[in-house]
């Protein structure tokens, strides 16, 4: 296998687009209570959000040179997602690449490692999340791959997935459920809609939720 | 013993009032440095700010049954406060039970397990505090108790007993000392308001804390 | 030796200027990649940037006796360093002790314990850089040492070496190569300013960076 | 209140007895699954084993004065427990106090902070529970409480209580409880020891455990 | 797709004997260093060993119904192995299981929760390798999959694929990787032996491992 | 300065003999409390002891090529001390190397990282203490420096100083120190060993300590 795969499919981008409507909680429970990324690895900052398809990259922890081709690599719109080690004290990313990324399109970073120049990265627009905020140098020295299945924050991602994240967290839907989970994301937002208007209404959340009889198979027992 | 009891003492609303005034560290110090739970829960928002009797709720990880059950049984102006195991890779809570609590005028959500759209909790001006913000889905399953003692940070917090939050974290106050300690925390800022005074004017820290006297006991030795 | 040494040197307060101008993570690697703290001390507000000597501080952890002291030895435009012993559940400074630092014109406080009162921190436009935030107290009974040196985030900090931190974190240069780092972080800025350009007019990582070489030594296979 | 309260009820001694021939998972589930201490509290030695009313000691953070009066003032048979903060980077009890523990006749060490002479300890054969081994020094300046209330790994245990301690961890149980506890403990060894001899013979874990009626409830599916 | 999947093709019982008589570090650099799990799961016994071809569990955490039901539904000789969330404050798995899975023939159980019973499960010579010890219970309430693709310690593991685990942790083995795995860990093994022969020797570091050109590359300078 | 320093003054072996034959707790405490590594960082087996002059090494993470040159250019009886940036998931030294330290006479290793093959490093008899036992493996590509200061577990060590392990962990005295605190080492064993016997015989602590007048000061208060 070479280091670097180029030819991969990629999610389509109609269902991607779809997909950028709904925040990650809700596909993630839309397809299934799916595809969520550890919560350790956050937005740098809280209003950035992302959705694409992603580009994967198998990196040595401290070392950003896949990373660094994979901004070559990559295709505009990618978002590309880096399993580097879990590894908080290296800031393998920060504002030369992020203008790279910009410069070429890439839709946003995430990696299980840490990034730096965050201020910059903030102003540049680009989304990026990450373990860590961390200043400590990487090298350039050890080949990983490009383009291969990898595991960020305990779930696989392969390349072309989809992977939303927003201020709550990271989700990855396989390619051949976008649209299914854009549908299903689409019917879970409008039953909350109408769930937040009962509650806006003034019914309880036991008889919104249809909790009597479960409670009292359940075995309830209250002093009222 | 019943799973529900909802017939406990609040603390006094005068009282909590009072030390709603107060920031959570001037509490915590004006009863003796007793109360402060864990630095681990935090304000999903630095903004946000809670006082209130609290709710108690002791629930399973990964389960937001019991917490769904709060908000019925809960009375306005409550902080539902939530054991769950310390668990981080769970959103117990997020905007659709958001919207239930503020329908029902709940004071604030405290829990030592995660949260999820806190985008949406924001805009809602729900205080929330929680151990982390995660994504990843809970079931509704298994029984749990409302309205008993539990352990919340490292604290027992009985029902009717009050909880004060802010930017720095949280603190509780036992329903029958809430009184004195809004009368103390009233104190301690006084007091506070001085020093900051004395500093202004130019007084130096050994001054105005008699640190000199301390300080000869202890042998402080100096190069000057 | 005395438990305060006021008497060591400071770096050249011209190079304290001109490090301030650039980031952490640039002096970082300007000088060799050396100097970084841990990552797990940050701002409590991520505006908050700090550049100065640093005054020294030994303490007990849950004990902020010598950080009183230190605020009465140091000079203005230090900054003051506590090792603490990498504790979270405390929290050593607040709005009092910040007032007294602000009346002295200390540049900035950095510890591996918490801190509280941070949005009267905030307020006071006076830079902190904790482990932790934290609102429970602390005692001052143990002596310690100022003017010594200690270690805070994994890194040897000596009186009057200078501290940088910013958004990104905390960075220390030996006094003595204060002047070579502030020249080696312009000629970093500078090379960077020009790769930023460089990815703006369109050419490509592997072009910029030089790395079609070195790929090549290192056998990078694709499937292009 | 006085720093030293000696005059509380312990738990019966024959229950005590009693407790001690189950092991802490088994009394943890026969009260109800109630009682566990955080799984990070573990003897320094997997063959440790104690169980006795708990002397109940609130100490500082690094600092062991209070631990020391508790060997003075516990009785011979309690257990000494320790709330001092959760802090790993102290050792606050090695061999000298452990020699005075068993001329005392202490029946064990149970603390949240760190312990020190570990081989000397376990050549002693006091059994001591810890949070972590750690070689650094304490101080002796701060009082506390002893024979109050305190909250050790996530649990209230007051004084007289039962502490029960073995390889898999520690459980406390309410002194008034402590009958109730043995004799629901000794029901559920006998039941496991049924469900153990009919793995052996040979039945499988559905037909002994009755699931077969639940899980289909539960709607399982396979595809045999 | 059903719950239970017991059809899958299983690594060939020779290859997993052959794999067996390597330790677990020689397989992961054997197979490119490709395999290892997180070092957070170990043995719980420094003794213990097992490899053999995974029977895959998804679980809730706190939850160990279908870990009982993997008892039931995997062949003798399989290795348990569950994913569940990561949860260090619940054990699973103790004595009672254990017995039905020596009963029942399996070669041991691997778990990314905690476990209890630990000196019986020692006694009875079941190898389990978990991420904790701990007391607290579970319950049988939420059903998963039994028989598909998991992720446990940061490792995609697949129905049937080997995974081998020893004193210093596991690493898993594609089942179709078996044999060349095996292969190529012989081939490293004997290399090693070499290798420790050439040290007893007397020969030096730089000699046997032919850095000498490696180093004057790279541009090491000495003091000699 | 070159990356290789051989030419460093050691620890008198005198002293380091001398040392030999304390704790590591005993010497923090007789030093001052003083010198003592993180508690994080332990011996790979209990009855593990090493003490000897540090040969340091500077490394990166996941990357054993300086270690490597460290056994080369060390002396026997030196004991080589890692800093590699605190990363738990790498194995960087196994039971190569350690035989490759055997034949050396190299007294013992000390690292910040993780190690692999402990059963056999056990069976070698090569005291190791590290921050984590993992299989990962790790590259051979990065300078760093041999025979510098470095900062391991929060402490400097200088080539040359002396580093004494044991169960309880680690402790660093500078080499000039050495003499002074073997002196001071053997005085304290001696006060303790009073101490004990004062236990033994029935004295308390109060009265042993000499407490009585402490606790007066401090007001302490009992309910007797």
């Amino acid at each position: 296998m070479p280091h670097v795969i180029t030819k991969f499919e990629r999610a389509n981008p109609n269902d991607v687009a779809a997909l950028a409507r709904f925040g990650s909680a809700t596909i993630h429970e839309a397809q299934g209570r799916l595809g969520a990324l550890s919560s350790r690895i956050k937005p740098i900052d809280r209003d950035m959000s992302l959705c694409g398809p992603a580009f994967t990259v198998e990196s040595s922890p401290r070392d950003n040179l896949m990373l660094q081709l994979a901004i070559h690599y990559a295709q505009p719109g990618d978002v590309i997602v880096v399993s580097a080690g879990e590894y908080e004290e290296a800031g393998s990313f920060g504002d030369v690449l992020g203008n790279a990324c910009v410069a070429k399109g890439i839709a946003g970073v995430v990696t299980d490692t840490g990034v730096r120049d965050t201020a910059e990265l903030i102003r540049l627009g680009l989304p990026v999340f990450s373990l860590s905020v961390c200043i400590k140098g990487t090298v350039k020295e050890t080949l990983g791959q490009l383009g291969g299945p990898i595991i960020v924050g305990g779930q696989e991602i392969r390349p072309g997935d989809v992977i939303r994240g927003d201020a709550d967290g990271l989700v990855t839907v396989r390619r051949e459920d976008a649209a299914e989970a854009a549908r299903k994301s689409a019917a879970r937002q409008e039953a909350e809609a109408e769930f937040i208007e009962a509650y806006k209404s003034g019914r309880t959340i036991i008889d919104v939720c249809n909790l009597e009889a479960v409670l009292k198979a359940k075995g309830l027992t209250t002093d009222l």
